[in-house]
Order: structure tokens, then sequence, then C-alpha cells
């Protein structure tokens, strides 16, 4: 199994990537991971770990597309980038998968564009793990798409369900609508038409108002791009506001010290299970591949997370799956 | 200064709404209320009360809609009860305003068909109280509108403006249209053409994501209803996840009784200032009147407030200048 990794992606690079791809080889002796980006300086980055003789390879990539780059222009104006070099090598087939922690926007875009779409899927679309109180769930999609159909929506709900069971583990998801009321006559003409459709999945548990998200009373949430990403970007938020409202209260009561490090330290724990790290990355379904994107900050445990994370997809043949359910 | 408020609105009826009639005619001598329903029920109740001499009258209105009923056909069905009487009373002038705790869609059904729209709103919304860490901000729409053109986007936030300046007193308020983006290209087309129609707006501080609500980045939310009422529900579901994952910490460590007490206590110390019976409750905006709904748990106090609240609205004659704005 071989996957390529963009050297030169996310915030910390190339030292994050390749002391991902070393982590990566050591705990799977059976994958071999090529790193995309400038040769000279993935190899002198290399250079400073030990690893397994000939389980990591650079594959030359001298151009770098910035995180803050257009998406669709930096992948057309940049043909010898890490991320074009490493999913070409996808597309041909040299390798089993592609990973990045960099530009979202141009992975997504990339993915799509060389990649293709997989057959009868009418839009690639991103997902991204979501806390809740029972573990992860799934939210699907998370920003690839602002404009849907009841189509689309319902295509999200398979592969998430397939994404959930395969890759998350969790044996039969419970697939469900966000929506602004339980009823199934609730909603806009979109998502009634969606709910529709999704009864035709058996593990579909109706519609999902904003107070069943946390509580964990479905696994896959289905959305469109907008409420998920504005979702998303809220929920990375909470820890942070949480922070803020405590050191008020601590302020002004004047807690001692070593309460406040109670509490803070307790708040920690509390997030721990959430911590990107553990999922080192997000898929893009519906694209003719395994391509993944990680955090712009990821350390090298999630991009050796990521990395095993897209040898599961590869291995479970996720997308003849995928391909199967929409048939 | 006259409002009527629905006395069998809410989960605790007429208890609440009466003990809230009585508190706020003491802390406002310029106010009569005029409570609407089964006339000997809610006599019998106010019967337990002192209450300065004629300042709150009962009108009989002997027919209940449910906290459960479905909207349009309960208003229509029921022209007996609580809300249309006192909508009515409102239409023809006999009172300034009127509030209930009742059934949110009916209310808002019965606004709008009783009331009528103000000159020049295309819809009228309904508004939401929204916790960040700099106070409370406006949401609206909060799941009035599911299905939103740009102009109407664009009124709810010349609508929330006016109220978050006049009724909050935020002197200038912030107003900011919820994307996926700070950029202006961001978004779908309704959120592309909304984010120029609000430029007229001199105090429109463009796109906001949802990693910006909590952390108070404007005071005015501007969103469809879908969006609005997925994150009203998912706020007020943040503390109870919060508590259910402390406490798995919790026993973890088995941590001392005082411990958790302490940790507990600060936690609600730090949710206080969100507390929905600070505001009592919150407005349809763009009917042609005074109209707004309390949460259905709602104490005394949090009447009392959206009684006063009503009273500040109809004082300050929030509607003339939605006209005037929208003109």
């Amino acid at each position: 199994m071989k996957i390529a990794l963009d050297a030169v992606g996310g915030d910390h690079f190339p030292q994050n990537p390749v002391a991902g791809a070393v982590k990566a080889v050591e705990e799977n002796d059976q994958i071999t991971v090529i790193l995309t980006g400038p040769k000279e300086q993935v190899e002198k980055e290399l250079a400073n770990h030990d690893y397994p003789d000939g389980r990591i390879k650079v594959q030359d990539a001298p151009e770098i597309i910035g995180m803050d780059e257009a998406p669709a222009q930096a992948v057309r104006s940049k043909p010898q980038s890490s991320i074009v070099v490493g999913l070409g090598m996808h597309q041909k087939g040299l390798v089993d998968g592609f990973v990045s922690a960099g530009n979202t926007g141009a992975l997504m875009a990339a993915s799509a564009f060389i990649l293709g779409r997989l057959d009868g899927v009418m839009r690639p679309t991103i997902a991204t793990y979501y806390p809740t109180v029972k573990g992860f769930g799934l939210m699907i999609d998370a920003g690839a798409n602002l404009e849907v159909k009841p189509e689309m929506l319902f295509q999200f709900g398979v592969m998430g369900n397939i994404y959930a069971r395969d890759i998350m583990g969790i044996e039969t998801p419970r697939v469900g609508l966000l929506n602004v009321g339980e009823e199934k006559e609730k909603g806009s003409e979109t998502l009634k038409k969606t709910h529709v459709l999704l009864q035709a999945l058996p593990n579909f548990v109706g519609n999902i108002e904003g107070r069943d998200i946390l509580a964990g009373q479905a696994d896959v949430f289905v959305c469109d791009g907008i409420t998920g990403n504005i979702l998303l970007k809220f929920g990375e938020s909470i820890p942070d506001a949480l922070k803020m409202l405590l050191m008020a209260v601590f302020k002004k009561k004047q807690l001692e010290k070593e309460k406040v490090a109670l509490v803070v330290s307790l708040l920690e724990e509390a997030f721990e299970p959430f911590d990107y790290q553990r999922v080192g990355g997000v898929p893009f379904l519906g694209v003719n591949g395994i391509s993944m994107v990680g955090h712009g900050g990821s350390s090298p445990v999630a991009i050796k997370n990521m990395i095993l994370n897209a040898v599961k997809m590869a291995e479970t043949d996720i997308n003849k799956k995928i391909i199967a359910s929409l048939a």
C-alpha cells in the first residue's frame, strides 16, 4: 500500500509532514509513503530522521500552493505543486491515496478535477468529524456544496453512512437530516424532499434538530455546506468562548490559583476526546480515489493518523461500496 | 400604555402569566395589563394576588391553543383563543402590544395574519437573543423564513439593526451576514447578493463565520430561518452537553464532592448572563404591531420582562423607524 503525502502542506512544513510519514511507516510495516514537494527541501528534512529503508520516498514537486490562495486558480496555475503532483500520481495508479494538511479548497478542487467523480455521484463532498457526548459523529457536507438539491443531500447521506460504518467503525450508523423540526413535513422544500428520499435508507432516523447534535441523537448529520461549515467552525469555537466566560467568573470571585488550575484541567480533559489529532483528517467523498485533508496545524501524530485513515479507506475499498449503494 | 398578555400560554398557566402581570404593574406604574384567557379560570388565579386597583384586567377568551398544535390550523379553528383575541384587541387599537409564552408557530402565524405586514416589509421575521462572550447579540431570522431571497435577508439586517440599537441598547450595532468565509465573494448566490445589498448599511461589518458568533464579532447575525433555528437550538444545548462531558471526567477521576460542586457552580455562574429570563421574550419584527413570544417555561420574572420589553418597543415606536428605514 502506497500513500502520497503533501510534504509542504499545512502550517509547519516540511517538518510535520516528514515526521508524520516516519511515524506512519513505523506503525504500519505494510505501507510506503511518497512525499511530494520541492525535492531538495524535503530530502534535507528527511535526512534528520531514521526510518526503515526504502519505505519513504520523495517525488519532486517544486511548486507550493499557499494556505490562502484562491483554490481553482492555484490548481490551474501550479501544475508542479505538491498537491497536483500527488493527486496526479494517484490518478495514474502509482499510489493508493493522497493526503495533505494544505489548502482545503485547493485540495477539494484538485481532487474533483484530477480524480473525477465516482460513477453515479452528483457532487463530491467533504465530511467532517463532529463531537457529540457519545463520541464523534460525521457531518456531511462541511462546506464544499453551498447550493444543494435533494438528490445531492440524499447521496451525502449514503456516502456518510458507508464512511461512518466502515472507517469510523459505527456498526449501524444513525443517519439524520438537520432540520428545524422533527416532523417530516418540517423544513424547506429541499429538506422535505430530501427526507422522503432518505427514507430509502433503513438506518435513517429522520429529522435532527440543532439540540440533537451535541446530544448525539444521530451518527451522520446530513446538511448543506453552508449549515455544515457554520456549525463546524461554531463547534471549534466553543472551548475558547467557554474559557473566556469562566475567566471572567474566576476574576470576579478572585478564585485561588489552584482552583482555577483544577477547573481548567478538568475542562481540557472533558474536551480531550475531540482533539482533531486523533482523527488526523477528513475525507473528500464521491471522488474517484482516496483523498483526505487535515487541519493546517496538524502535528506529526495527526498526519500519521491521516495517513493510516487513508490506508483504511483504500483497504476497505470504500469507493466500490459507494458506487454499489448509489447504483 | 396597555399590553395584552396571553394568560394561558406556556407550560405553567395561568399561574406564571398572572404572577408576571402583577410584577409588571408593580415595576412600571404607567402600564395596564389585559389578561386574555378563559375568564373564570384567570380571575380565580388573579384573586390570589394583590395588585394596584384596575391595573390588571381580564378579557374573556375561552379557547386555548396548545403548545404542539399545528400553527395555521389552530389559529383558523380557534377564533376565541387567548392568542387570536389578544392580537385582535391590538389590531383594533385597544392595546399597545401583545405578548405570550405560548405556541411560537401559532403566534407567528396569527401575528402576520391579524396584524398584517408593515409597509415595505417582504416577510415578517422572528429574531432571537444569542449569547456571545461580549453579551447578547441578535440572530435574525430564527426560524420563521426557511426560503429566503437576498432582499428579505437585507430587510432582516435593517430590522435587526433598529431592534439592537433601540431595544437592546447597543449604540452602533455591528450587523454581520452569516457565511462560510469572510471574503465578500464567498457563499451561495443568495449570500453573495445579500452581501452587496447590506453594504448600504453603514454599520455592516461583512461576512461572519461560525467561529465569530460566540466570539461576539457582530451584534446582529443575519441568516435564513434554517441556519438560525439550528444555531438557536444548538446553542441552548451546549450547557447540558458540557455537563455530561464533565460528569464523565468527574466519575473517571472520582473527584471529591466539594470540587464537583465548585466546578458546577462556576459553570452555572459563567452561563448566568444568558438566562433567558433576563430578556423575557423575543420579537416578531415586520408585523404591523408589537408582538413578542417567550419561552414555554417562562417564569413570572421572564413574563414581566417580556411585558416591559413590549412597552419599550411601543414607546420607542420601533415600527415607524423600520418603515422609514425601508422606504
